[in-house]
Protein backbone atom coordinates (compact mmCIF):
# COMPACT_ATOMS: atom_id res chain seq x y z
CA UNK A 1 0.00 0.00 0.00
CA UNK A 2 1.47 3.08 -1.06
CA UNK A 3 2.25 5.88 1.68
CA UNK A 4 2.46 9.08 1.23
CA UNK A 5 2.90 12.01 4.40
CA UNK A 6 1.32 15.44 4.61
CA UNK A 7 1.74 18.81 6.54
CA UNK A 8 -2.01 18.88 7.17
CA UNK A 9 -4.33 17.42 10.35
CA UNK A 10 -6.68 14.94 8.21
CA UNK A 11 -10.04 14.10 9.33
CA UNK A 12 -12.43 11.21 8.13
CA UNK A 13 -14.71 11.45 5.71
CA UNK A 14 -13.25 15.18 4.48
CA UNK A 15 -11.82 15.71 1.23
CA UNK A 16 -8.56 16.81 -0.05
CA UNK A 17 -5.67 17.51 -3.08
CA UNK A 18 -2.99 16.78 -3.38
CA UNK A 19 0.36 18.60 -3.30
CA UNK A 20 4.06 18.03 -3.06
CA UNK A 21 3.24 13.87 -4.02
CA UNK A 22 0.66 14.92 -6.85
CA UNK A 23 3.99 13.97 -9.68
CA UNK A 24 4.42 10.73 -8.08
CA UNK A 25 0.80 9.99 -7.54
CA UNK A 26 -0.53 11.07 -11.30
CA UNK A 27 2.56 9.82 -13.09
CA UNK A 28 4.44 7.38 -10.82
CA UNK A 29 1.40 5.87 -9.65
CA UNK A 30 -1.10 6.75 -12.70
CA UNK A 31 -3.76 6.48 -9.50
CA UNK A 32 -7.18 6.73 -10.68
CA UNK A 33 -10.45 7.04 -8.99
CA UNK A 34 -11.15 4.27 -6.42
CA UNK A 35 -7.40 4.03 -5.94
CA UNK A 36 -6.79 3.54 -2.25
CA UNK A 37 -3.56 4.62 -0.31
CA UNK A 38 -2.30 6.06 3.18
CA UNK A 39 -1.64 9.03 3.76
CA UNK A 40 0.16 10.01 7.54
CA UNK A 41 -1.09 13.53 8.92
CA UNK A 42 0.93 16.19 10.76
CA UNK A 43 -0.36 14.35 13.75
CA UNK A 44 1.54 11.04 12.99
CA UNK A 45 -1.81 9.40 12.22
CA UNK A 46 -1.77 7.09 9.13
CA UNK A 47 -5.25 7.45 7.17
CA UNK A 48 -6.38 4.81 4.43
CA UNK A 49 -7.69 7.42 1.43
CA UNK A 50 -9.64 6.84 -1.24
CA UNK A 51 -9.22 8.87 -4.66
CA UNK A 52 -12.40 10.59 -5.78
CA UNK A 53 -11.30 12.10 -9.15
CA UNK A 54 -7.99 13.62 -10.94
CA UNK A 55 -7.07 17.09 -13.11
CA UNK A 56 -3.94 18.67 -12.74
CA UNK A 57 -4.12 17.43 -8.86
CA UNK A 58 -5.23 13.97 -7.20
CA UNK A 59 -8.33 14.38 -5.30
CA UNK A 60 -8.77 11.97 -2.29
CA UNK A 61 -11.58 11.22 0.40
CA UNK A 62 -10.09 10.16 3.73
CA UNK A 63 -12.04 6.78 4.31
CA UNK A 64 -10.81 5.81 7.79
CA UNK A 65 -7.32 5.68 10.19
CA UNK A 66 -5.41 2.86 10.05
CA UNK A 67 -4.18 1.06 12.53
CA UNK A 68 -1.45 2.45 14.48
CA UNK A 69 2.31 1.19 13.71
CA UNK A 70 3.69 -1.52 16.03
CA UNK A 71 6.88 0.56 15.37
CA UNK A 72 8.85 2.47 17.89
CA UNK A 73 8.69 6.04 16.49
CA UNK A 74 12.06 6.73 17.05
CA UNK A 75 14.71 4.12 15.71
CA UNK A 76 16.31 2.16 18.22
CA UNK A 77 19.80 0.47 17.40
CA UNK A 78 20.75 -1.63 20.26
CA UNK A 79 25.34 -1.89 20.24
CA UNK A 80 25.74 -4.62 22.81
CA UNK A 81 28.59 -7.17 23.68
CA UNK A 82 27.69 -10.96 24.02
CA UNK A 83 26.61 -11.73 27.29
CA UNK A 84 27.35 -15.13 28.73
CA UNK A 85 25.18 -18.02 28.84
CA UNK A 86 21.55 -17.61 27.99
CA UNK A 87 21.38 -13.86 28.49
CA UNK A 88 22.10 -12.67 25.23
CA UNK A 89 19.30 -14.66 23.63
CA UNK A 90 17.35 -13.72 26.65
CA UNK A 91 18.23 -9.90 26.17
CA UNK A 92 17.29 -9.81 22.08
CA UNK A 93 13.98 -11.64 22.43
CA UNK A 94 12.75 -9.24 25.00
CA UNK A 95 14.61 -6.33 22.66
CA UNK A 96 12.56 -7.35 19.99
CA UNK A 97 9.68 -7.45 21.41
CA UNK A 98 9.90 -4.24 22.85
CA UNK A 99 10.85 -2.60 19.64
CA UNK A 100 14.74 -2.54 18.95
CA UNK A 101 15.36 -2.15 15.41
CA UNK A 102 18.64 -3.84 15.06
CA UNK A 103 21.22 -4.99 16.78
CA UNK A 104 25.26 -4.66 16.45
CA UNK A 105 27.15 -7.42 18.58
CA UNK A 106 30.57 -5.35 19.46
CA UNK A 107 33.81 -7.18 21.26
CA UNK A 108 33.80 -4.79 24.56
CA UNK A 109 37.12 -4.54 26.40
CA UNK A 110 35.71 -6.22 29.53
CA UNK A 111 33.45 -9.10 27.33
CA UNK A 112 33.48 -12.59 29.17
CA UNK A 113 32.47 -14.10 25.82
CA UNK A 114 34.36 -13.42 22.34
CA UNK A 115 33.99 -15.56 19.03
CA UNK A 116 35.80 -15.82 16.11
CA UNK A 117 35.10 -16.09 12.28
CA UNK A 118 33.27 -19.86 11.72
CA UNK A 119 31.22 -19.54 15.33
CA UNK A 120 30.14 -16.21 14.61
CA UNK A 121 28.14 -17.30 11.33
CA UNK A 122 26.22 -20.12 13.28
CA UNK A 123 25.85 -18.34 16.28
CA UNK A 124 24.17 -15.59 13.93
CA UNK A 125 21.77 -18.04 12.83
CA UNK A 126 20.36 -19.36 16.19
CA UNK A 127 19.93 -15.49 17.15
CA UNK A 128 18.22 -14.27 13.77
CA UNK A 129 15.86 -16.98 14.37
CA UNK A 130 15.19 -16.10 18.39
CA UNK A 131 14.56 -12.44 16.44
CA UNK A 132 12.23 -13.16 14.60
CA UNK A 133 10.10 -15.74 16.20
CA UNK A 134 9.48 -12.88 19.00
CA UNK A 135 8.88 -10.03 16.29
CA UNK A 136 6.61 -12.68 14.84
CA UNK A 137 5.21 -13.03 18.19
CA UNK A 138 4.93 -9.06 18.97
CA UNK A 139 3.05 -8.60 15.42
CA UNK A 140 6.03 -6.34 14.50
CA UNK A 141 6.17 -4.89 11.22
CA UNK A 142 9.67 -5.45 10.78
CA UNK A 143 12.41 -8.36 12.15
CA UNK A 144 14.82 -6.72 13.61
CA UNK A 145 18.57 -6.95 11.75
CA UNK A 146 21.83 -8.78 13.34
CA UNK A 147 25.62 -8.65 12.69
CA UNK A 148 29.02 -8.64 13.95
CA UNK A 149 29.78 -5.18 13.98
CA UNK A 150 33.23 -3.35 14.12
CA UNK A 151 35.05 -2.28 17.42
CA UNK A 152 33.54 0.34 19.37
CA UNK A 153 36.35 2.83 18.51
CA UNK A 154 35.87 2.10 14.78
CA UNK A 155 32.05 2.16 14.77
CA UNK A 156 30.87 4.70 12.72
CA UNK A 157 28.28 6.45 14.93
CA UNK A 158 28.02 9.21 11.70
CA UNK A 159 24.50 7.71 10.45
CA UNK A 160 22.49 7.96 14.04
CA UNK A 161 20.76 11.14 15.28
CA UNK A 162 21.55 10.84 18.80
CA UNK A 163 24.05 8.26 20.09
CA UNK A 164 23.65 7.51 23.82
CA UNK A 165 26.41 5.63 25.70
CA UNK A 166 24.93 3.78 28.40
CA UNK A 167 27.35 3.86 31.31
CA UNK A 168 26.95 2.76 34.30
CA UNK A 169 29.29 5.16 36.18
CA UNK A 170 26.72 7.61 35.65
CA UNK A 171 24.51 5.58 38.05
CA UNK A 172 24.69 8.37 41.67
CA UNK A 173 23.89 11.22 38.99
CA UNK A 174 20.69 12.44 38.69
CA UNK A 175 21.50 14.69 36.13
CA UNK A 176 22.78 11.98 33.82
CA UNK A 177 18.85 10.90 32.77
CA UNK A 178 18.04 9.22 29.72
CA UNK A 179 15.30 11.69 29.64
CA UNK A 180 17.57 14.50 28.93
CA UNK A 181 18.72 13.27 25.61
CA UNK A 182 15.24 11.89 24.84
CA UNK A 183 13.65 15.22 25.19
CA UNK A 184 16.10 16.13 22.09
CA UNK A 185 14.92 13.45 20.09
CA UNK A 186 12.05 13.96 17.85
CA UNK A 187 9.68 11.26 16.15
CA UNK A 188 11.49 9.58 12.75
CA UNK A 189 14.90 9.83 14.23
CA UNK A 190 17.04 7.26 14.93
CA UNK A 191 18.97 6.64 17.88
CA UNK A 192 22.06 4.62 18.91
CA UNK A 193 22.70 3.01 22.42
CA UNK A 194 26.10 1.25 23.28
CA UNK A 195 25.61 -1.11 26.29
CA UNK A 196 28.30 -3.06 28.47
CA UNK A 197 29.21 -6.56 29.25
CA UNK A 198 28.45 -7.51 32.26
CA UNK A 199 31.62 -6.70 33.99
CA UNK A 200 31.04 -2.55 32.79
CA UNK A 201 32.99 -0.30 30.08
CA UNK A 202 37.06 0.40 30.66
CA UNK A 203 37.97 3.64 31.87
CA UNK A 204 39.16 3.61 28.19
CA UNK A 205 35.75 3.27 26.54
CA UNK A 206 34.63 5.16 28.72
CA UNK A 207 37.32 8.09 27.81
CA UNK A 208 36.75 7.08 23.92
CA UNK A 209 32.94 7.54 23.92
CA UNK A 210 32.67 11.16 25.79
CA UNK A 211 31.71 12.95 23.19
CA UNK A 212 28.34 10.94 23.66
CA UNK A 213 25.70 11.56 25.54
CA UNK A 214 26.65 9.76 28.62
CA UNK A 215 24.07 8.51 30.45
CA UNK A 216 22.70 6.47 33.42
CA UNK A 217 19.37 4.42 33.20
CA UNK A 218 17.46 5.10 36.38
CA UNK A 219 18.92 4.97 40.03
CA UNK A 220 19.14 1.60 40.39
CA UNK A 221 22.14 -0.93 38.72
CA UNK A 222 20.80 -2.50 35.92
CA UNK A 223 22.60 -6.28 35.01
CA UNK A 224 24.10 -6.15 30.98
CA UNK A 225 20.74 -8.28 29.75
CA UNK A 226 18.07 -5.34 31.31
CA UNK A 227 19.36 -2.10 30.49
CA UNK A 228 18.74 -2.54 26.93
CA UNK A 229 15.16 -3.56 28.05
CA UNK A 230 14.82 -0.24 30.10
CA UNK A 231 15.81 2.12 27.57
CA UNK A 232 13.53 0.86 24.82
CA UNK A 233 10.39 0.60 27.42
CA UNK A 234 11.72 4.36 28.22
CA UNK A 235 11.29 5.40 24.41
CA UNK A 236 8.20 3.72 24.02
CA UNK A 237 6.67 5.15 27.39
CA UNK A 238 8.56 8.79 25.82
CA UNK A 239 7.21 8.78 22.22
CA UNK A 240 4.06 6.66 21.92
CA UNK A 241 1.84 8.52 23.87
CA UNK A 242 -1.55 9.19 21.94
CA UNK A 243 -1.93 12.83 21.38
CA UNK A 244 -3.50 14.47 24.06
CA UNK A 245 -8.16 14.20 23.82
CA UNK B 1 29.41 0.64 55.36
CA UNK B 2 27.07 -0.84 58.17
CA UNK B 3 23.27 0.16 57.37
CA UNK B 4 19.82 -0.24 59.45
CA UNK B 5 16.41 0.82 59.74
CA UNK B 6 14.22 2.65 61.53
CA UNK B 7 10.69 3.74 61.67
CA UNK B 8 11.38 7.23 62.41
CA UNK B 9 11.74 9.77 60.14
CA UNK B 10 15.22 11.18 60.34
CA UNK B 11 16.29 15.15 59.74
CA UNK B 12 20.09 16.05 58.63
CA UNK B 13 21.52 17.56 61.99
CA UNK B 14 19.48 16.40 64.13
CA UNK B 15 20.23 13.61 66.84
CA UNK B 16 18.62 10.38 67.82
CA UNK B 17 18.39 7.26 70.05
CA UNK B 18 19.16 3.46 69.05
CA UNK B 19 16.05 1.49 69.58
CA UNK B 20 15.43 -2.14 67.87
CA UNK B 21 19.48 -1.95 66.40
CA UNK B 22 20.83 -1.23 70.04
CA UNK B 23 22.27 -4.77 70.38
CA UNK B 24 23.70 -4.97 67.24
CA UNK B 25 25.48 -1.14 67.38
CA UNK B 26 26.87 -1.97 70.61
CA UNK B 27 27.58 -5.51 70.97
CA UNK B 28 28.12 -6.73 67.52
CA UNK B 29 29.65 -3.72 66.02
CA UNK B 30 30.66 -2.13 68.95
CA UNK B 31 30.76 1.65 67.65
CA UNK B 32 32.41 3.99 69.58
CA UNK B 33 32.17 7.91 69.15
CA UNK B 34 32.95 9.20 65.64
CA UNK B 35 32.12 5.78 64.09
CA UNK B 36 29.89 6.26 60.97
CA UNK B 37 27.05 4.46 59.59
CA UNK B 38 23.76 4.72 57.31
CA UNK B 39 20.29 4.69 58.65
CA UNK B 40 17.50 4.03 55.78
CA UNK B 41 14.72 6.32 57.92
CA UNK B 42 10.83 5.91 56.90
CA UNK B 43 10.99 7.44 53.79
CA UNK B 44 12.81 5.20 52.30
CA UNK B 45 15.79 7.92 52.36
CA UNK B 46 19.23 6.78 53.36
CA UNK B 47 21.15 8.90 55.97
CA UNK B 48 24.91 8.82 57.13
CA UNK B 49 25.02 8.96 60.53
CA UNK B 50 27.49 9.26 63.41
CA UNK B 51 27.92 8.16 67.05
CA UNK B 52 28.19 11.21 69.66
CA UNK B 53 28.02 8.91 72.55
CA UNK B 54 27.14 5.76 74.29
CA UNK B 55 25.41 4.48 77.13
CA UNK B 56 22.49 1.97 77.69
CA UNK B 57 22.22 3.14 73.81
CA UNK B 58 23.95 4.22 70.99
CA UNK B 59 23.06 8.07 70.16
CA UNK B 60 24.02 9.07 66.59
CA UNK B 61 23.32 12.66 65.15
CA UNK B 62 22.53 12.70 61.13
CA UNK B 63 25.37 14.11 59.13
CA UNK B 64 23.76 14.19 55.80
CA UNK B 65 21.58 11.99 53.26
CA UNK B 66 23.07 9.93 51.58
CA UNK B 67 22.77 9.42 47.28
CA UNK B 68 19.30 9.33 46.44
CA UNK B 69 16.93 6.43 46.71
CA UNK B 70 17.35 3.70 44.38
CA UNK B 71 13.59 2.80 45.42
CA UNK B 72 11.19 3.75 42.77
CA UNK B 73 8.86 7.01 43.90
CA UNK B 74 5.62 4.66 43.34
CA UNK B 75 5.31 1.57 45.18
CA UNK B 76 4.79 -1.17 42.58
CA UNK B 77 3.04 -4.41 43.69
CA UNK B 78 3.03 -7.20 40.64
CA UNK B 79 0.47 -9.29 40.97
CA UNK B 80 1.10 -12.09 38.44
CA UNK B 81 0.49 -16.27 38.21
CA UNK B 82 3.46 -18.54 37.83
CA UNK B 83 5.15 -18.84 34.55
CA UNK B 84 6.47 -21.92 32.78
CA UNK B 85 9.98 -23.21 33.04
CA UNK B 86 12.73 -20.13 34.39
CA UNK B 87 10.55 -17.56 33.26
CA UNK B 88 9.02 -16.51 36.61
CA UNK B 89 12.26 -16.37 37.82
CA UNK B 90 13.79 -14.72 35.34
CA UNK B 91 10.87 -11.76 35.67
CA UNK B 92 10.97 -11.34 39.76
CA UNK B 93 14.86 -10.94 39.02
CA UNK B 94 14.81 -8.23 36.69
CA UNK B 95 11.22 -6.92 38.47
CA UNK B 96 14.12 -6.47 40.84
CA UNK B 97 16.65 -4.75 39.45
CA UNK B 98 13.87 -2.67 38.62
CA UNK B 99 12.18 -1.22 41.56
CA UNK B 100 9.13 -3.72 42.29
CA UNK B 101 8.21 -3.42 45.76
CA UNK B 102 6.77 -6.74 46.45
CA UNK B 103 5.13 -9.80 43.87
CA UNK B 104 1.74 -11.79 45.04
CA UNK B 105 1.50 -14.82 42.72
CA UNK B 106 -1.99 -15.39 42.09
CA UNK B 107 -3.43 -18.51 39.98
CA UNK B 108 -4.90 -17.37 36.62
CA UNK B 109 -7.68 -18.85 34.76
CA UNK B 110 -5.26 -19.82 31.85
CA UNK B 111 -2.31 -20.66 34.60
CA UNK B 112 -0.24 -23.38 32.86
CA UNK B 113 1.43 -23.76 36.36
CA UNK B 114 -0.14 -24.43 39.17
CA UNK B 115 1.60 -24.82 43.00
CA UNK B 116 0.01 -26.48 45.94
CA UNK B 117 0.58 -26.47 49.86
CA UNK B 118 4.60 -27.83 50.32
CA UNK B 119 5.70 -27.04 47.19
CA UNK B 120 4.85 -23.69 47.42
CA UNK B 121 6.93 -23.16 50.62
CA UNK B 122 9.98 -24.79 49.05
CA UNK B 123 9.48 -22.57 45.84
CA UNK B 124 9.03 -19.40 47.72
CA UNK B 125 12.30 -20.05 49.48
CA UNK B 126 14.03 -20.27 45.70
CA UNK B 127 12.32 -17.25 44.60
CA UNK B 128 13.20 -14.90 48.03
CA UNK B 129 16.55 -15.99 47.44
CA UNK B 130 16.90 -14.82 43.38
CA UNK B 131 15.33 -11.33 44.59
CA UNK B 132 17.45 -11.19 47.85
CA UNK B 133 20.58 -11.24 45.41
CA UNK B 134 18.77 -8.89 42.75
CA UNK B 135 18.10 -6.54 45.62
CA UNK B 136 21.74 -6.61 46.88
CA UNK B 137 23.01 -6.30 42.97
CA UNK B 138 20.96 -3.28 42.20
CA UNK B 139 21.36 -1.18 45.32
CA UNK B 140 17.84 -1.77 46.70
CA UNK B 141 16.80 -0.42 50.33
CA UNK B 142 14.58 -3.11 50.56
CA UNK B 143 14.75 -6.43 49.35
CA UNK B 144 10.94 -7.08 48.06
CA UNK B 145 8.94 -9.72 49.42
CA UNK B 146 7.07 -12.54 47.63
CA UNK B 147 3.90 -14.91 48.61
CA UNK B 148 1.32 -16.65 47.52
CA UNK B 149 -1.74 -14.61 47.59
CA UNK B 150 -5.59 -15.09 46.99
CA UNK B 151 -7.59 -15.25 44.12
CA UNK B 152 -8.32 -12.36 41.82
CA UNK B 153 -11.61 -12.58 43.04
CA UNK B 154 -10.72 -12.54 46.44
CA UNK B 155 -8.07 -10.17 46.51
CA UNK B 156 -8.69 -7.07 48.22
CA UNK B 157 -6.82 -4.04 46.16
CA UNK B 158 -8.48 -1.54 48.58
CA UNK B 159 -5.07 -0.52 50.06
CA UNK B 160 -3.57 0.99 46.44
CA UNK B 161 -4.13 3.90 45.09
CA UNK B 162 -4.31 2.75 41.90
CA UNK B 163 -4.74 -0.62 40.31
CA UNK B 164 -4.23 -1.55 36.94
CA UNK B 165 -5.24 -4.47 34.95
CA UNK B 166 -2.28 -5.00 32.12
CA UNK B 167 -4.66 -6.42 29.43
CA UNK B 168 -3.58 -7.58 26.11
CA UNK B 169 -7.07 -7.46 24.72
CA UNK B 170 -6.06 -3.69 24.97
CA UNK B 171 -3.43 -3.98 22.20
CA UNK B 172 -4.85 -1.98 19.16
CA UNK B 173 -6.64 0.38 21.66
CA UNK B 174 -4.41 3.51 21.50
CA UNK B 175 -6.44 5.17 23.88
CA UNK B 176 -6.09 2.96 26.84
CA UNK B 177 -2.43 3.72 27.83
CA UNK B 178 -0.70 3.11 31.15
CA UNK B 179 0.46 7.21 30.83
CA UNK B 180 -3.28 8.17 31.27
CA UNK B 181 -2.78 6.07 34.81
CA UNK B 182 0.47 7.25 35.47
CA UNK B 183 -0.69 11.07 35.32
CA UNK B 184 -3.08 10.60 37.84
CA UNK B 185 -0.53 9.34 40.58
CA UNK B 186 1.41 11.43 42.91
CA UNK B 187 4.73 10.45 44.24
CA UNK B 188 4.43 8.32 47.60
CA UNK B 189 1.39 5.95 45.99
CA UNK B 190 1.27 2.78 45.78
CA UNK B 191 -0.19 1.41 42.52
CA UNK B 192 -1.18 -2.55 42.23
CA UNK B 193 -0.81 -3.90 38.25
CA UNK B 194 -2.02 -7.19 37.38
CA UNK B 195 -0.36 -9.63 34.84
CA UNK B 196 -1.50 -12.15 33.27
CA UNK B 197 0.03 -15.93 32.34
CA UNK B 198 1.28 -16.88 28.98
CA UNK B 199 -2.30 -17.79 27.84
CA UNK B 200 -3.44 -14.64 28.57
CA UNK B 201 -6.73 -13.40 30.85
CA UNK B 202 -10.41 -15.32 30.57
CA UNK B 203 -12.86 -13.10 29.44
CA UNK B 204 -14.21 -14.18 33.31
CA UNK B 205 -10.84 -12.40 34.51
CA UNK B 206 -11.40 -9.62 32.13
CA UNK B 207 -15.18 -9.15 33.52
CA UNK B 208 -14.26 -9.40 36.63
CA UNK B 209 -11.19 -6.88 36.44
CA UNK B 210 -13.54 -4.36 34.67
CA UNK B 211 -13.76 -1.52 37.52
CA UNK B 212 -10.17 -1.25 37.45
CA UNK B 213 -7.11 1.00 35.01
CA UNK B 214 -7.38 -1.18 32.10
CA UNK B 215 -4.52 -1.21 30.24
CA UNK B 216 -2.15 -1.93 27.63
CA UNK B 217 1.63 -1.37 27.37
CA UNK B 218 2.70 0.15 24.10
CA UNK B 219 1.37 -1.14 20.51
CA UNK B 220 3.33 -4.34 20.59
CA UNK B 221 2.25 -7.57 22.26
CA UNK B 222 5.00 -8.17 25.05
CA UNK B 223 5.08 -11.69 26.89
CA UNK B 224 3.93 -12.61 29.85
CA UNK B 225 7.46 -12.35 31.33
CA UNK B 226 8.37 -9.19 29.39
CA UNK B 227 5.39 -6.99 30.52
CA UNK B 228 6.26 -6.31 34.02
CA UNK B 229 9.86 -4.98 33.14
CA UNK B 230 8.17 -2.64 30.81
CA UNK B 231 5.83 -1.48 33.29
CA UNK B 232 8.27 -0.38 36.37
CA UNK B 233 10.33 1.06 33.16
CA UNK B 234 7.61 3.40 32.27
CA UNK B 235 7.11 4.04 35.90
CA UNK B 236 10.51 4.99 36.43
CA UNK B 237 10.76 7.07 33.63
CA UNK B 238 7.76 8.86 34.43
CA UNK B 239 8.44 9.49 38.09
CA UNK B 240 12.36 9.63 38.99
CA UNK B 241 13.37 12.39 35.92
CA UNK B 242 15.00 14.50 38.11
CA UNK B 243 13.50 18.39 38.97
CA UNK B 244 14.02 20.50 35.91
CA UNK B 245 17.02 23.00 35.92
Amino acid sequence: MQRYFTDEELTAGAVYTSGADTHHMKNVMRFKPGQEFHMVDNTRTAFLCEVTETDDHVHYRVVSEVEESPELPVRTSIFCPLLKGEKFEWMIQKSTELGASDFHIFEADRSIVKLDGKKRAKRLERYNKVIREAGEQSRRNMIPHINFGKSLENTDFGAFDAVVFAYEGNAGNPAAGLEHVLETIRVGDSIAIVFGPEGGFSDNEAALMERFHSVRLGPRILRAETAPLYALSAISHQFEQPASD
